[in-house]
């Protein structure tokens, strides 16, 4: 199934339920991990925290068997090792990376897919060699449009026997942070990360990010496949053919103080003095402002410098916690002037909903949680 | 509040529904990694999919700051570095682990809480100082009955609010293989692993297993905390003061063969010859035999030695794969004569359920999944 021979075909990927949530989707939430909102506390998000989303199953991939070809539109196509790759220059970037999809179950109607509450995101420092000189070597020609990245995994998704595909225009694809990545904190690629090697699109959402990476394939024609054309689209509904899902839209994070109950994840703090932190990042532009709300009086936090251009600010906020329950929220800007909307946006496949983050603390007398 | 101080108290951990997934379970399903089955192919679980079971909240803890304590019925109080236990003898097991809970939500009523599925194991190589001689050199008294094994976390379970605590019988903390244990797979232990310090009690359900244990207590009445004398018990209802949760139950799982369906997980499989392969384990006894049974045919699968006395073993079963749908399953024995029942049995907390796995493949024509 070469990536020419693809054509827009397949069933809208997900419908949308106002009732409770499905084994289906419990499934999915229990492979696809989330980092969990204290993961927050870390500049960079701890081993086993980032979150992950994998469309069909983790492969098991021999590095020394594994290849990647570069063909297609190209004067001179390459087969490469893992070795010859990692002799090539290297850059290491630290990203944080997002699911196009989370905040997707706090839709209403929910669409049904893989049920994202607010915990689809991570920072990593990732180390790879950079894209664009590969494509000078192998003499991308001067008509190719798109390049097209094929991963290992392979499945079905709605109705579409694949190989994980997505495109880049060469535009995009030639931008000199995009890398072929083979590590991740200083370590080889984990399995589900995308082991030996995988794509990464720094500011854009992670579908971009292609795992498993075995070909790039350049094309004079715009790519069809159907995590392209029919997958990480911003529709009105399931008719609409929609906007392609890009770059990461501004988003802030509290990590939730005190402490949690365990089954309601409900929070309780202690009365005091407390420092709320969270995290804001965006895509598109960079963080310039962070706004939080106690009981929906909104006011400046104190943002810090990003720990990196292509990664997360984090943010503070002193608050004196009194007796009772209190809803606290986070609203970021970026410089472009886009912020995150106060109410969630509806979209038919639940893709970048940045709406604001609030919850409730109930405030307890100071030493009474021992 | 000191392990002492505990009494049994607090409402039972659980109620049971026949009713859908709730809010809350798939937000303890989203923080609760579980291993996805294909990790099975694996015989050390890859990093980041191991499963994770975290009661609140995951503590940042300062590695230089952090401390363990051991007191209470001793004749010497100890308090020791990191540095300090590093530096005594170490030992490295490879070891099998397992929620209790796992398999709980194929229980019917289904208890409300964590809503494992099947994905609640994973092995890695734990290196850590054995605790007996620790024990010895703190002068345990003769009339210590149990050690209370207490961690950072904290949060509110049942109505109480508690950091996590543990018990073991002296005789089960002496086990020659009972570690306090500060890597896993030969890195740091994650923060979600316990960092900086955990115990790793092999054979048990993860429980018994502390993470970012902080102090041990030696005790000279049976500890009554909430996680020991209200939850991990094996109950037949609410009422029933039940049976302590302990060693992990004689279990063995397939890796799905084939390809996925993103939303459903369906098997999708092309016909011909395939090597159906799995992993089966036992916390009570060395793995005896494991059946695979392909429409209700069972059949000897071929059994590998374990990687380790504490850890799993392979088994692996060839079949012919024809066109049609096909039902799957596998069943294990461990030497105690124990095996996996054919259909779940019901208790309140839904512990140890640990019924064959069954699931279906759709075997289809060779060359159709491209």
């Amino acid at each position: 199934m070469g990536a020419l021979e693809n054509r827009v075909r397949g069933t809208a990927p997900e419908s949308a339920s106002t009732g409770p949530i499905t084994r289906e989707e419990l499934q999915l939430a229990s492979r696809n991990h989330a980092a969990p909102l204290e993961s927050l506390r870390w500049p960079i998000t701890p081993p086993g925290m980032h979150y992950l989303l994998v469309h069909f199953d983790v492969p098991q991939l021999d590095p020394f068997d594994w290849r990647l070809s570069v063909g297609g539109a190209v004067g001179i196509r390459l087969k490469l090792t893992l070795g010859e790759l990692m002799v090539r220059p290297s850059r290491t970037i630290t990203v944080t990376m997002e699911c196009a999809g989370n905040g997707r179950s706090r839709l209403d109607p929910r669409p049904i897919s893989q049920p994202w509450d607010l915990g689809a995101f991570g920072t990593a420092e990732w180390t790879g060699t950079p894209l664009a000189p590969l494509l000078a070597e192998a003499e991308l020609a001067d008509d190719a449009v798109e390049l097209v990245f094929t991963g290992a995994d392979q499945g079905v998704q709605g109705g579409v026997a694949q190989h994980y595909q997505r495109s880049l225009s060469i535009d995009d694809a030639l931008g000199n942070d995009v890398l072929l990545a083979y590590e991740m904190n200083g370590r080889p690629l984990p399995p589900a990360h995308g082991f030996p090697l995988r794509l990464l699109v720094p500011g854009w959402y992670g579908m971009a990010s292609v795992k498993w990476l075995r070909s790039i394939e350049a094309v004079r024609t715009p790519f069809l496949g159907y995590q392209q054309a029919i997958a990480y689209r911003y529709q009105h509904d399931d008719g609409d053919p929609g906007t392609p899902v890009q770059r990461i839209r501004v988003r802030s994070l509290l990590a939730p103080p005190g402490v949690p109950d365990f089954l309601t994840r409900n929070r309780l703090l202690e009365a005091g003095p407390v420092m709320l932190r969270g995290r804001a990042w965006s895509g598109s532009a960079p963080v310039a402002r962070v706004d939080v709300a106690v009981d929906g009086g909104w006011a400046r936090a104190q943002l810090e410098p990003s720990i990196g251009p292509r990664a997360w600010h984090g943010f503070s906020f002193p608050w004196v916690a009194t007796p009772g329950v209190h809803s606290l929220a986070c609203r970021a800007w970026d410089a472009s002037g886009a912020s995150q909307p106060l109410e969630p946006e509806w979209n038919a496949q639940g893709m970048g909903n940045t709406a604001v983050q609030r919850f409730d603390v109930e405030v307890v007398a100071a030493g009474s949680l021992g």
